[in-house]
């Protein structure tokens, strides 16, 4: 049986993790894959703080050099995070040919491309299942399980704070800025969580599945990105008598060789099976031909779930080691299968639309007129009475042109009528 | 860039289908693997009957020599069906060393072993992605995306034509009967519908996966296996008023190292995403440890659904073929990771009952006074008013022995204010 040397270089809570299911379920796995992952290392500056995982003596050390200059060691698994020294201690793994695995998507979203040249230079491999969807094998999923399919929409839910958020606000009945305090009180969301609410991280993992899906190393600034901080607890209960609810979508579309790329709150309907995605759990919606719509879901984030699809791509590291098939699946394969990134004006979407209006005749009709002069047609219309001198006008339209839509607004917002900025949701249909 | 030769035998639905997904998105497969498949031969009897793919000239044959014999052709897709000829074809074209991809569960279920063998003699691969849940690659996660884990449930709806069934039951308020007729018509449900409706097909797809995730090859006779024939709509309406679905379930579940083998309608949670599976669609929850709970949901069977994971395992064995690394992944690897298979008379669980009475004082008393004798505990009743003499009364139980529970049936089915067979089913917890 092969025997794999495996280093860790960061002993936080995903580290602990992957050190724990290592140690706890190695035999299983030996048996299971015929590769024996051995832990041989785990680097951290910090030794002393108890993780609630017994490494055997030895092991756990202050220098990141015992397993980056370690020959015996053919695999490095990077869970330090972050973009500055985890990509001096990949490099230096890539270049001496050991494998890699890592989480980190901010680093790959960013510094992807010298990360994988780097790999072929050396002729290591670099996994990176976890990076995406947690426990989720999305990415083997996307390379491999659909391999055979020409993509036509992925549409995920990619952070679980966001969702944990989202949901809470809903059951809860409580704004945003209560819920996310509430949150990282919790530990589901950091003290600064724009990375988070500000759709940034989702929007890393959504240029990683979009660019293994159409073989193209996205950039993060080719995504249109919004998060959820705007998201009002009153738009969440209307859309709820509506049948739908509001979910912090990556959103990753193809038509006619056109690429879509946008990371926005959307409204889906409640019924479906992403709308069925609840508290910190992911979901990726996947449409391909010949497959048709498939959908994985699991936890998206945390300790155990990492940890399950960092030790899953060292176990796959371990058979390519052990059958002298390195880089049998590259890094990344550049193969461009699509023409052009679709600019966010001309995106064609359904619309959700919350207007604050004075409450006297004619206004509907204003808007109604408004939007019809920029070829939006509304589906339906919600007011309910109020004795308030300003009331709320919920709008659904069909399809129609970002660009238009946004021209609309713009000249909207300036009627005396319409009191407050209005608000813009976008209703994503679901293949 | 390595091309690859493949050889087709068995040009019905599925064979029509993998090679137009062949022809038409070869390029692009090329492109996204390093891997060209390349169309060399597809027999079949019948080469007269137009299935709306054009190959090119040539490539069509009533000679399966044509494909188990040319030294050119590395891949053999098996796509006759049944458990004779095409036990034949694989054993041939393994024994010359060809990899074989299949989709033919009962072949696998049947005859695993001895096809293994003669893999592991031929030194050759043999996938079979297709052979459960259709284009969702399910068996990649147990063997590769999940292989991290150790799996305590996997739970399936893997029949489509049943849960086609059950949903159009439930949607139209149609007895079984009916709806089966319906769906002959339509072409979801095969004019012998045994291997569907008596939960065979469902059985088989359960022994491949539980065979996978705890590593012995299990038989057919080793599960415990109950169709949907004696599914009542008036069973399904009750459901539906407690907040349950039923499913035709495959379950298979660890604890203390007791593996359960089962295939049989259960009640779950209509809010749940398993509860929220309609028509011909699959889905599987997989639990494990370190994962959590993950889902996999796509079209069950059907042309396409099967070809994208049939080309999936071409694309996966023709990266062994040009990484040197056939075998990378056997056929089956033994690892016994558990104990024992649980008689199915020790199962627990909770149980849905529906029983038909006498309008009489004293009749419930009855049933609760049984149940208690035999250690049942009820957790609700549910008993409408009616002018009929006899009417039905719904129990749902805690958790229970499935002994005890067959034993206090057969005491009640003594009685005569008992005026009909009851109605057993279980309610399946989710994790």
């Amino acid at each position: 049986m092969k025997q794999v040397k495996v280093g860790i270089i960061g002993f936080g809570t995903v580290g602990a993790g992957v050190a724990e299911c290592l140690l706890k379920n190695g035999e299983l796995l030996a048996a299971r894959t015929g590769v024996k992952p051995v832990l041989a290392a785990v680097a951290d500056l910090d030794i002393t703080t108890d993780r609630g995982v017994a490494l055997p003596a030895g092991v756990l050390t202050q220098e990141v050099n015992r397993v980056l200059e370690d020959p015996a060691i053919e695999i490095v698994v990077e869970l330090v995070g972050g973009t500055t020294v985890a990509k001096e201690f990949i490099l230096r793994a890539l270049r001496a040919g050991k494998a890699v695995v890592t989480a980190n998507k901010a680093l790959l979203a960013k510094f992807g491309g010298e990360l994988f040249a780097a790999a072929e230079k050396g002729g290591a491999d670099l996994y990176y299942e976890a990076s995406v969807g947690g426990g989720i094998p999305i990415i083997k999923a996307l390379r491999e399980g659909l391999a055979a399919n020409r993509f036509h929409a992925i549409i995920g839910i990619l952070n679980g704070t966001c969702n944990y958020i989202l949901t809470r606000m809903e059951q809860e009945g409580a704004p945003f800025a209560e819920v996310l305090k509430a949150a990282q009180a919790a530990g589901y969301a950091e003290a600064n969580p724009a990375l988070d609410v500000d759709g940034i991280d989702t929007a890393h993992k959504a240029t990683i599945l979009a660019s293994l899906a159409f073989g193209e190393w996205f950039r993060l600034e080719q995504m249109h990105v919004e998060g959820i901080r705007e998201v009002a607890l009153q738009d969440i209960q209307y859309a709820a008598t509506l049948g739908y609810r509001i979910k912090l979508l990556a959103i990753i579309r193809e038509a006619g060789g056109q690429v879509q790329l946008r990371v926005h709150p959307a409204l889906i309907p409640a019924r479906s099976l992403l709308g069925t995605v609840d508290g910190v759990f992911n979901a990726v919606l996947v449409n391909g031909e010949p497959v048709g719509t498939t959908l994985y879901y699991g936890r998206g984030a945390g300790r155990d779930a990492t940890a399950s699809a960092v030790v899953a791509d060292i176990l796959d590291v371990g058979r390519n080691l052990a059958g002298g098939s390195r880089r049998r699946i590259p890094a990344f394969r550049h193969h461009r299968a699509f023409q052009d990134v679709l600019p966010a004006s001309e995106i064609r979407s359904r619309y959700y639309l919350r207007f604050q209006v004075q409450d006297r005749p004619g206004v509907l009709a204003l808007i109604a007129g408004v939007f019809g002069q920029h070829s939006i047609s509304i589906a339906s219309v919600t007011q309910k009475e109020a004795a308030a001198p300003s009331v709320p006008i919920v709008i659904l339209t069909h399809e129609a042109r970002e660009a238009d839509m946004q021209a609309a607004l713009a000249e909207l917002r300036g009627f005396e009528e319409v009191t407050e900025k209005p608000v813009l949701l976008r209703i994503e249909e679901l293949p």
